[in-house]
């Protein structure tokens, strides 16, 4: 990419120079920018990278998409500690193939999952790749100090929850990838599934209802698949983990695809990752007045399994039997088979 | 990288965990870490990127060199606002010709570079890469309410400074580069060029000087050449600055191997870049005192200009002959014609 063009993306990248005010004391364009939290609050940071043809591939997500993602991963850690995303940091690595025009796609994808969620963009680099982009996004955050939520916080006779549907990412990415190969469009009947892959949404609201309620006990979000997410629970909190297979919550269309292509929807929901919804569990006592706040803000919030002494282990029942949950995440790229 | 040897990363770059306290709430291994800045301060957030081929050659720089030196420009870049650095997060993308082993060499050198400065690492990304090696560093520090040092700070009347000695790093890539394409090894006599180049320091304590001094206007770190600094100090603070060429400072070292290689040292220092030295401007009537601060910390603070009314622009005087300083930076691989 020409000298010319990095100053473009160099302009583009900066467009919420000057947005000074509520805490943000420099914003971007100085050698850093200086924020503070909001009174009671503490920062929460977090970071995640992705590689072009490793997290993402060119025909599978358009430039909007990738930049929208990865600012979505990001805000969904931010989530899983019961905070609020605040301020984002972006580092782009661009080699000679991606024209400036495409870069700006990513900076639109960026810049509307910041607004969707109330981030600004505060900084970051912009630098050449030889081959292949990468893009790693720091995002920061604040929760009450003391209180963000944990992996490490269940406690036997908690119950198991996740919020929203799971496998409808990894079932977008087989429809996308199988289409690919085909040569074919999508058909609009699995738009949705596509959404589910392309454009994800993170469960802030979830995350601010579990820590307002005070009957959490440990959550995560789902990045790498709930089997992985549960895993890390039950080995940070040093208990075992019993879920049931029934009531993994799942949308139809996942179901209705996963049927049409000879495929295990229940695979994709444990292992497909990227649903970005959160796992986590909760004091019996508070279950069933957090569904019903979920509920009223359009949240689906659903109890799979309980929290037992003893493991650390995750048990996946499923028609009356239970045995150990495969902790291995999943392949992206290699599934469209 | 087989996922063997990326769960032995993981292990490596986590040797921090369970370091919390002093302000950190939740450190590396959750979703994401929590701190509190300290009392009265905000808090400094800036990133960097490096990409192999592009910013380091394996040829010139270890695998524990890289790592030190991206850790260090984030820190230079806290240190250009008169803060302290106090988190790191790593995020780090691994091509498959790259050994464990180097990696955690890289890991080394990071955390070498942050038990230097009192920095923790709280976070970050290891993912896989097609081809080159990425490294994303965000660091995080505080610096005084109200009072993080801006390129904007610079007025007419007051003087231009920098800190320590310029040149040093592009005259060690230099001297890298040509003995690798001789084939040969470095000559012992110029030792000191190649640290200047693989192992640079961050000067947090004299932007610390200069903001307690209450004497600083404008500063900037050196990455990109002073040339670059100057411009942006210029710009942003809508002043003209003039500059003595025969006032910057610069090793004996650099230049006499300048003269071996029948090079102006003086392009070195002004679009050489990666000295993450301090550039900036002073009230006059600070200025003596803050030298001798300086001097008492074995740094050097150098008055090299003055800052007038008009501009933006950056005057060079050399020999008698006033001109407008060349904006460009440096191209670093293709220097060793």
């Amino acid at each position: 990419m020409a000298h010319d063009e990095f100053s473009l993306i160099r302009q583009w990248t900066s467009r919420s120079a000057g947005q000074e005010g509520n805490g943000l004391s420099v914003g971007i364009g100085d050698d850093a920018a200086v924020f503070s939290p909001s009174p009671g609050m503490e920062v929460v940071a977090c970071c995640d990278a992705m590689a072009e043809t490793v997290h993402f591939l060119r025909e599978t997500m358009k430039p909007s998409d990738i930049g929208y993602k990865a600012v979505i991963s990001n805000i969904s850690d931010v989530a899983a500690m019961g905070g609020i995303a605040r301020f984002a940091l972006v580092s782009i690595a661009v080699p000679p193939h991606w024209t400036a025009a495409e870069c700006r796609e990513i900076y639109d994808g960026i810049y509307e999952a910041c607004a969707a969620y109330g981030v600004r963009v505060i900084g970051g680099d912009t630098v050449a790749a030889p081959d292949a982009l990468h893009l790693s996004v720091t995002v920061l955050g604040e929760v009450e100090k003391g209180r963000a939520l944990r992996r490490s916080g269940a406690r036997p006779g908690q119950l198991v929850f996740v919020t929203g549907h799971l496998g409808g990412s990894a079932a977008g990415l087989h429809l996308l990838l199988q289409t690919r190969d085909a040569g074919a469009r999508v058909p609009s009947e699995w738009s949705e599934l596509v959404a589910c892959h392309q454009r994800p949404a993170a469960q802030i609201e979830a995350g601010r209802l579990l820590l307002a309620s005070g009957a959490a006990g440990a959550l995560n979000d789902i990045s790498d698949g709930l089997a992985s997410e549960l895993w890390e629970i039950a080995e940070a909190s040093g208990v075992s983990l019993v879920v049931d297979a029934a009531q993994v919550p799942m949308h139809e269309a996942t179901r209705a695809y996963a049927a049409q292509a000879g495929r295990d929807p229940l695979d994709w929901a444990l292992y497909g990752g990227e649903d970005y919804q959160l796992a986590g569990t909760v004091d019996p006592a508070g279950a069933e007045t957090l569904a019903r706040q979920c509920a009223q803000s359009g949240i689906s919030f659903r109890i799979i399994g309980r929290v037992e002494k003893g493991g650390p282990s995750v048990t996946l029942c499923r028609d009356g039997v239970c045995g150990p949950m495969a902790k291995a995440g999943y392949n992206h790229f290699a599934q469209a088979d």
